[in-house]
């Protein structure tokens, strides 16, 4: 029986969810939930029930009942929607999230764990591609070489999260944002040299913003060069242009990043690790990265697990549509 | 209270797991068992004990008694020693291997399984690099993006498994394998074309090889050449050198390798994903994954599982020396 999926929220991460769900032959999208005006979303498969976010809880499943939803991604942004959404939403369904501001992770994983935990469902948090896929890799690179250093770098590419905080400022009315990996930085990594470098020495930030025609740009600057967690500690650029240009010049979401890990063995051999991901689309990826996490939420499901997880407490066969054995013989 | 490992083959390998242990502050060498006559073998920490591996026996900790070794590291090679003594030594012992023979897996899987299950031990198996952290990454990376294509690439570098291989031959009294990835395949897989590639495509390989002054080099040349599994189905090239030349020019043990996974999503938007690897010593770094692996193997024993697992089966979390809250705060 095909894992029931559904989204709630319809940006460009749930047209995502949307448009990768067939690549799984084991899913299949149950509903989309949004806050907008179900008719006046554009929906890519039009069979798929579109419902207001209100109505969310008719699809919640009677005690002892099957799921009508075997698990709910959601897809709203980390600054505003995912803080209440999420414990919100694990009370009621087994949900996947792609909470992003890693400062805010543990009292996220706390509130959700109580709500998951309460209700019986399984929730994974922070499933994306950072955190999530490079946090992997952060971590079996540092268990293999506990002596050496990480250094995590994104870009060049448009953050989502960082673009979605500056969109919520009061008088902007588009905007996105590009992250820069200092090259400099980067080789200091591959010398196993990132011990000490600082978030301003290895990226920089560049913001397009378009504002209301009577914006106080002046403040709206500030405040994004002022903003804890997001841009506070980085050198940021600000360039204010029309929604025309915005959306002209603006509208794809490439990204891309590295883990570089370098450490040394016996008598001063250098060991490296370095993933690189290269991202037409990040959106797209991020909603691939959470449907696999999904499959994996569905199997702790059925096994009776209930709380929240994050990548690290789950086995990586959980990701996998492979069965055992095919999974030794095919990928091991 | 420390992880007591034991180290069973005292070659290159096992010389890697003896210099590396002390990075791990949970972990501490119990002793050493080699074939060989113990005193001949060189000890970098004296107070170790070395023993005969004949007396392992002796090692075993009894009904309800703690272990005297919490994990016994196999430092032997696939071709002769693991199929053996793998099976026989997860009889007595928790056990992490590096099982190598990517086609022979599934088969040391199910005899490994056995015998751990049956005496109550905990194995994890085919943990190195390849197999071990690329599997980890086919895994990942096929469950990311299912439409996607793999190519592993390995070197250029000395391979463990293929050098030992070649010294098994008779009349060989020394031998060293490099492997050499070709750059044409290398851009393919990068550009998703990598599915078709054959094993000859991919790589090449060079051995160099000493002999016993009468050696008959027509027989052993074919008999590298022809061998199935390890160099049957590549272009392979065979040097006969002398034992001091071997010796002088090719000591050391650098490797390293990439796993590129490719695939599309939405309207033809690539994603490209791209580990790779750069080791000053291939044997360090095995060792340093074997013994990531030991932790996680030592926890698996103390939640009583039991049997035979790979890297697939287990939470990231287990490889790690952070606690949970830890590991979420500092890598998630």
């Amino acid at each position: 029986m095909k894992m029931k999926i559904g989204i709630c929220g319809y940006g460009n991460l749930g047209r995502g969810i949307e448009a990768e769900i067939n690549k799984n032959a084991d899913m299949e999208l149950a509903a989309i939930f949004t806050r907008r005006k179900p008719a006046a979303s554009l929906v890519i498969n039009s069979d798929t029930p579109v419902m207001h976010v209100d109505d969310i809880a008719d699809w919640k499943h009677g005690h002892n009942q099957p799921r009508k939803i075997d698990i709910l991604i959601l897809c709203g942004g980390s600054a505003v929607d995912l803080p209440e959404q999420s414990p919100l939403m694990a009370g009621h369904f087994n949900i996947v999230d792609s909470f992003d501001t890693h400062a805010k992770i543990p009292a996220h994983k706390k509130s959700v764990h109580a709500a998951a935990a309460a209700a019986g469902n399984i929730a994974v948090i922070s499933a994306g591609w950072d955190p999530g896929f490079f946090s992997l890799l952060r971590l079996y690179s540092g268990a293999i070489l506990p002596s050496g250093t990480s250094g995590s770098f994104w870009g060049y590419g448009v953050s989502q999260g960082h673009s979605d905080a500056v969109r919520r400022i009061a008088g902007v009315t588009g905007a996105i944002q590009y992250s820069i990996p200092q090259e400099e930085a980067i080789e200091k990594a591959r010398q196993g040299k990132a011990a000490n470098l600082s978030p301003r020495e290895k990226h920089k930030r560049l913001c397009y913003v378009a504002t209301e025609p009577d914006a106080d740009r002046v403040r709206i600057e500030k405040e994004i060069k002022e903003m804890p967690n997001y841009f506070a500690d980085y050198d940021t650029d600000v360039v204010f242009i029309s929604l025309d240009e915005l959306t002209k010049n603006h509208s794809r979401f490439p990204h891309g990043g590295k883990v570089i890990h370098t450490g040394q063995t016996g008598d001063g051999n250098r060991q490296a690790i370095e993933l690189s991901l290269k991202l037409d689309s990040n959106p797209e990826f991020t909603a691939s990265f959470m449907l696999a996490s999904a499959r994996a939420a569905c199997r702790m499901s059925r096994e009776g697990l209930t709380g929240a997880r994050t990548v690290f407490d789950i086995p990586p066969a959980y990701f996998s549509p492979l069965g055992d054995d095919e999974m030794v013989r095919l990928l091991l």
